[in-house]
């Protein structure tokens, strides 16, 4: 965890990033697992949390973190800038608890949900009802333990005197940021219009600014940037974010289940309110139009129907037109990096993460 | 908000505290509707958490969190404190708003828990199923928010240079202590045994040391406090935390809807494992108990039902055993504060607010 900042010009080393940002975690969540044994509490709370977090995950916002750091020219050791990385990663895992909660969502990263997982870990004694109930209050806690947990570690960082308070702007906004972009997917889902302004908006929130640009801020912050760094990182980071966002959806509807870890038709049975969605309610005809009201959101959606979506998908364009905002999302976040002028080996490790976020197959 | 400490040996003003802390928190709120909308956000989410927070509640933890400052011989405004105390109530209401979610609780207050008040606003064109897995989430996030907005008060309270890193190992501990003690609460519910360990535990870490100590210590420690001092304070806390829990069991089955603002069948419905029901267990006849498993949980549960669970409770002398705990308990903790060698504003504030936790119809 404290290797030392790259010679100017060395590339920044992403897979040794992502194993510094590993060890950190799972040192703190064997802390944590010491500490339950110590009060005689059930350690399946941290098991849980410890396979979730450590069972996965692109690691993309402590990346973005960390690359802020060095496009702001941070220098010194990393271990402080890894650790503020490693609490991002634990409060992603809050979110995602959470999320799974709200969206039924029985499969994660190819595992059962914490709140499935727990459901079963309950149901013995209990019936299935009881079981069902407790399992969501146990993953609805152990959402809740993850965000104040992503908190401690901001709290234990070692960050030198005052550095703390520069960031909790940052880390504030970031935070209610996603959970406003959260409660706008949520009041659009099951109710879908052809206006894209509703789901543009929800991804600007809830990935554009939490997952990019808030991520690469933070980063930037601890090294000092001012505001011409930041909104220069802001530039790149909001159509790259997009672009993401955009790229997920279309994984959605048209990926494979083995290479996204989670079903196909989650997305389309729960009636998610997506860019694409509202393309093609846009350009459907009105027997388009019907069978799409008739399909998206239905929870008994089957593999026929969702062939049906698809097609309807395709022909209306809307598939091509999100590859389109996709490609030129991707043009503005790599334009906006070279007008940038960071450092270097910042610049390279942005542009490899740019490609990584949008053109994955999971 | 800037009232001055008072005269040493001048009596504390509990009610001008709760004002400080009400108008706190009415500001924030407020901050926070015109921030949503700046931003074009919906603004029912500040609104429903502003209903929430202002419109009841003891303020317990916010005064014993001020009386902790003072006992401490915490000197100049109290304008800090009196943020940091607000925090603990906005803490407490994303622990209400996920609590409620979790024993499905339709009332709190005397008004519509969180998520019926969503599901009830999100019903016009959807599906009932579809409202309440939304209202439901719609709580959960807002619960959320009011976690992270109670730390962004913090963040902004203006303290002293280096008095928040002195903070944050007791707020760390307040807040995984709490969410243990509901996981351990929430194992033990649907199961309930004549064991009292297993209700005591959680009543140890979900209320005397949530509620109890570590406001007294948060407070205790923005003054500087030493060991010797927490000890004290510990000394107690505990007790009386013991004896408010027991008070709000008893409360929970032979209290009056129209004082405590909840259904008074909620807690035996949702076969919560309290002291009083395991005390019950431990002394009932094979009749008396099988009676017992039948109707605590029992989700049916009508007013006779509950009446004759309460013969019960009487009749194993259940209640009366509970009534003699918050006896000793409560001496215990009198004893403390006379051993305490506190100010004695403060010895005779935290007097006061003992009598007001234990002896209580709400």
């Amino acid at each position: 965890m404290s290797t030392r900042t790259p010679c100017a010009g060395a590339p920044l080393d992403l897979a040794g990033i992502r194993g510094a940002v590993e060890t950190c975690l799972a040192d703190y969540l064997d802390g944590k697992a010491r500490t339950a044994a110590d009060h005689r509490m059930p350690s399946e709370v941290v098991d849980a949390l410890r396979a979730f977090i450590l069972g996965g995950g692109k690691r993309l916002r402590p990346l973005l973190c960390v690359c802020g750091w060095h496009a702001a020219g941070g220098t010194g050791g990393t271990a402080a800038v890894v650790k503020v990385a490693a609490s991002l990663e634990v409060f992603h895992a809050f979110a995602l608890i959470h999320d799974d909660i709200m969206d039924r969502s029985a499969t994660r990263r190819g595992h059962p949900t914490v709140h499935k997982a727990f459901t079963r870990h309950l149901r013995p004694r209990r019936s299935r009802a009881l079981a069902e109930r407790l399992g969501t209050g146990a993953a609805i806690l152990i959402g809740d333990l993850a965000l104040a947990w992503s908190d401690e570690i901001l709290h234990t960082a070692d960050l030198p005197a005052g550095h703390l308070a520069t960031l909790w702007p940052v880390v504030d906004a970031m935070r209610t940021e996603v959970m406003y972009g959260q409660y706008l997917d949520l009041l659009a889902t099951g109710d879908p219009t052809g206006a894209v302004e509703v789901p543009l908006k929800v991804i600007r929130y809830k990935t554009a600014k939490y997952t990019v640009e808030r991520p690469l801020h933070i980063g930037a912050t601890l090294a000092g940037a001012g505001s011409h760094v930041l909104d220069a990182l802001s530039a790149y980071a909001l159509p790259l974010g997009e672009a993401f966002q955009l790229r997920d959806d279309l994984l959605g509807v048209f990926g494979t289940p083995k290479t996204t870890g989670k079903p196909v038709l989650d997305d389309l049975r729960e009636g998610k309110h997506t860019v694409l969605i509202a393309l093609a309610l846009q350009h459907a005809d009105p027997a388009q139009r019907e069978t799409l009201h008739l399909l998206v959101g239905n929870s008994a959606l089957d593999e026929d129907g969702a062939a049906r979506i698809r097609d309807i998908l395709t022909a209306t364009s809307a598939r091509t037109q999100v590859e389109n905002m996709i490609r030129t999302r991707c043009t503005q976040a790599r334009h906006a990096l070279l007008r940038a002028a960071l450092p270097a080996p910042a610049t390279r490790a942005l542009r490899q993460i740019a490609d990584i976020a949008t053109a994955r197959t999971s």
